[in-house]
């Protein structure tokens, strides 16, 4: 019944929602009024409606006079449909719970002092680090400018990975080849050489037991050396 | 991304809405299509929608094809609105795992029943220990058409509860004293005998640091022996 039980709600409808949002990070709401959940949401993929607009949709006019508690800042920006800041003041909530700032310049604070503007009572801190921990990817982008990168290297006790002839088997384990296809599914883009594709020939699809997402495929080839009847070119995802 | 992934979402989106549903069971849907969520929901209270309804809602028209995930038997009684089984023929829902089977007469089997009649493929069985084990309560109820009841008891080395001349303390710790007002949150009723009413006074009101749902307090006093300066009846709920 304390925030943080709503917040770690919220986080988990979040993380629900994970590899499905890209570019937009994972949000999570929980309406809660008298210790009673009135509405939850979280944003499913980007261009459809935010986490707060599912959550209040299913508190409808409950909403008056609620708490929302809410994994990021709600986006301050009116575009084709009014910000979830304009909702929130809109429904009549009482009390915003927040876990993490959006970095994004559009947001960065404005959600918040709109609120408290329209008088709303705004705590924030809670949970935080996981908030954080949950959209790193994004955070990252937003504060850098650039993309979050996985790096996947294997090695072997004497640095080599093939005879003399060429001749090569996995270095990895079963588990660390699973982790990689979940690697895949979870980023939106792989990056490889032309050496890879060349030697490898690996498809750079997600080939988890029940399917995945497949990443954008990328091959770095400034000479495009590579040929047709390569398995990146053979396999449309 | 296996069908328990999805399950444990509703699972824990039907645990959300804990002590909120009486008489009513916990019951969470989560709606996927191609390893993307397009719709979560639980039951938040009686009368108002059921889990389906909001997980369908929030997919809109991209249920056509997906799976519908449900912690309990979705009923198919048409009452003032039409029942979840209809709508999910009627959403173009193609797959529904199904964790436990509604023991309630008016359901049982007949849920099930009417989807596979309209072609839709049921699996069921997914994680149903941890589904019945989060509506025990109800589960017990409409079996043995009797309440759920936890006895709470305490006792001493010697058997006593006072000193001769009536002077007692607590004998239970802070812990277990949280854990009797978490027990009245999440009970619909609490009853005592009026032996206790009249050498405790007690409120029997749920007194947990954040709030609370108190339970209905029912104190059997057959000779009608309650002073009217009882805590029992001075304090409203």
């Amino acid at each position: 019944m304390d925030p943080q039980h709503y917040m770690r709600l919220a986080l988990e409808l979040a993380r629900s929602a994970s590899e499905q949002t890209s570019p937009n990070p994972l949000v999570g709401a929980v309406c809660v009024k008298d210790g009673r959940i009135l509405g939850t949401g979280a944003h499913l993929k980007a261009e459809t409606p935010h986490a707060e607009v599912h959550a209040l949709a299913m508190a409808g006019a409950n909403s008056i006079g609620a708490d929302l508690y809410v994994t990021l800042e709600p986006c301050a920006h009116t575009g084709k449909t009014p910000s979830c800041t304009d909702l929130i003041i809109s429904s009549g909530i009482q009390r915003v719970f927040v876990a993490s700032i959006d970095p994004n310049p559009s947001v960065n604070g404005a959600g918040i002092g709109l609120l408290k503007v329209a008088g709303i009572e705004v705590i924030t801190g809670i949970l935080q680090e996981e908030a954080e921990q949950l959209n790193q990817a994004f955070f990252h982008f937003i504060r850098y400018g650039k993309p979050y990168v996985t790096l996947k290297a294997t090695a072997t006790l004497n640095g080599r990975l093939s005879t003399q002839n060429g001749d090569s088997k996995w270095i990895t384990s079963a588990a660390s080849r699973t982790d990689v296809h979940h690697l895949r599914h979870t980023h939106d883009a792989i990056l490889v050489d032309v050496q890879t594709v060349l030697h490898d020939n690996p498809f750079l699809t997600t080939r988890l037991p029940h399917g995945g997402k497949n990443p954008i495929r990328i091959n770095l080839d400034r000479h495009l050396r590579t040929p047709n009847q390569r398995m990146l070119l053979q396999t449309a995802l």
